[in-house]
């Protein structure tokens, strides 16, 4: 029993649609579906990309405004390679993505977190530091952020915080770097990616195929203002070229033909009734001093044991048991507030592996706690 | 007339081979192929990649030793983010291949070059250099060489050469990067890597599908020992969480099905003929003075013009003739030495493109140096 990966529900990769797109790809690009192309994506890409934001996500952007990389995470890589120098403060949620926090570190960045509730990152703290920051004549060089149904909360940033949280960047000169990687997962109605709000002034947001679609393709996208793109295009090419021109064509067509906005609307439903099962099987077995989020779309579940069980020590027992998952400490920057602290993903296990999961798992964490 | 990219000629792109693997791998990894795998590599595609190195270079490696990248271009960054830091003395080949070298320069390297000649790197004068740097106490990083085929020269460095390339990395304790990008596509007879010499102790090999099966999908692998891997296997993973598997599948299936080895064999053909006709016309027209490479295999040829031409200016007038190439300068250290100097490139063009684009671009020439 695995919630400890991001993997995708093997039902919500249309194998045999993405069989009929690469018979087509072949038709339409021959040859050059296995040739070298432009670092910066196919145009014909490029152009689905573009629409495909805006009738989904509401977020308008032109040619010059998207690159197409090989998944989001190829994304927080360039972004942290053009923005980020050693001792330079970026702002992240707690608990947030563990690969976006490593790449930040990698990059010798000052880490700062920024508690999330269930109105997400609480832009007040924010605010706080970097008032704090400026007394001192610094500020945040980025603010990493996934607005709808965050990892690993699965929590939506109200409105109000998404739209303060843009009138700070502008006033304290930092750029929000938006990860809207779970933007079309929303469980019950859209919510607007904080870049289509003002535009993409101080924002550079990335997303990608790869939860609707199929991670394999390893076919994402940033969309920022030219500038930043343009450097990006730079680095892309020194880094590998340009992403798999095999994957760009399936992704043009499956865009061109409505296959992945079918899909993503496939996966919502699923994830939605995935997740209910597996909040109905906390809320029923896990004791009454736990707390845990409530997704509004996602993966992901949060949970706090509030006892005193480190969930590193629990990992051991419950791989044991065949049931692995993620502690809180790995997605924290002050690991001491997430020691009791785990995430749970529904998104890979079958039905029955949750029900069978989290059984074992709250046994176990009753035994460790002493509460029969 | 492209003579300026490095792109293969698309007849050697078995575009229905491929179409054919693609089903067979929808077969036999049903949607896995599809799916995220490890940022490592899909492990089947790595023991073909193991069979493949061996009986094609003679090169031994074990699972330990491989890390399966998009293309050779990651594998130059992932070299250049674990080897240099900033000042970090990196020695090239002079002239070399332009995105290393851009690479390495992102990276704040101190380069140093060492000429090219009909027997590759010259490796008295390497050591020459490294003799002096240990004088002040310091030493080369890495030194990058292409020993077979080498881009842009297309020379091939001699069995001795590499043989004391080898003792001055043991002696000065320096990492050779050896780019194997062309070493299938050797046109007289197989030359082994430095790596299969020793072994794996001082040398990083780098080599890719992408001239001998196809560039668009972004296969490539680095072998090294197991302490290199393993810092490769944990950058990669921050920097695009793997390479695609789809990619990685048809790689996999190409390789065991000897799709790979018979390709390169018609590629390797394809190449001689072609390069053999652009050397025909050049020595037929260009002008006496003028000097040219002998390439030994791979994508180019090297002319020095040995007249007082800016190949830079050269190149503004061919290119409103519909010729372009790469001008020599680009692809220098000391650029001085390489302005009358030109990389022509005979691996994408066709015959025609070459007859007509060589015989344009010398009518060029000869009215730039007002000859007749």
């Amino acid at each position: 029993m695995n919630f400890a990966s991001g993997l995708p529900d093997p039902r919500t990769i249309p194998k045999n649609e993405i069989k009929e797109i690469i018979a087509e790809a072949f038709e339409i690009y021959g040859y050059q579906v296995l040739q070298y192309s432009p670092s910066s994506g196919l145009s014909k890409l490029v152009k689905e990309v573009i629409k495909f934001v805006y009738r989904t996500r509401g977020l308008r952007a032109n040619l010059n405004n998207v690159i197409i990389v090989s998944g989001s995470q190829q994304g927080l890589e360039l972004v942290s390679r053009i923005f980020i120098d050693p001792g330079d403060i970026v702002v992240v949620e707690e608990p947030t993505y563990l690969l976006a926090l490593n790449v930040f570190k990698l990059r010798k960045a000052r880490i700062v977190s920024v508690p999330v509730d269930d109105e997400g990152m609480d832009v007040n703290v924010l605010e706080d530091i970097v008032k704090d920051l400026k007394k001192d004549g610094k500020k945040p060089k980025i603010v990493y952020t996934m607005p709808v149904a965050q990892n690993p909360t699965g929590v939506t940033m109200s409105i109000n915080r998404r739209k303060h949280l843009l009138e700070l960047a502008e006033k304290y000169n930092f750029i929000i770097v938006e990860d809207d990687a779970y933007g079309l997962l929303s469980f019950d109605y859209e919510q607007p990616p904080i870049a289509s709000l003002m535009g993409l002034n101080n924002v550079v947001y990335i997303s990608s195929l790869s939860k609707v679609l199929a991670p394999g393709l390893r076919v994402g996208y940033v969309i920022a203002n030219e500038n930043i793109i343009n450097k990006m295009y730079v680095l892309k090419q020194f880094m590998d070229l340009g992403t798999s021109v095999l994957g760009q064509a399936i992704a043009q067509i499956a865009l061109e033909k409505g296959v992945v906005d079918k899909n993503a609307e496939y996966a919502k439903r699923l994830y939605r009734l995935k997740k209910n099962l597996m909040i109905e099987l906390i809320d029923g077995m896990f004791f009454s001093e736990s707390w845990r989020s409530n997704p509004k779309g996602g993966f992901y579940i949060w949970v706090k044991l509030n006892k005193n069980i480190d969930t590193r020590k629990l990992f051991e027992q419950s791989k044991r048991n065949g049931v692995i998952f993620t502690p809180g400490a790995n997605l924290c920057v002050n690991t001491y507030r997430c020691l009791d602290a785990m995430r749970l993903s529904y998104s890979n296990p079958s039905e029955d592996e949750i029900r069978i999961g989290i059984y074992r798992l709250s046994s176990l964490i009753r035994e460790m706690a002493n509460v029969s």
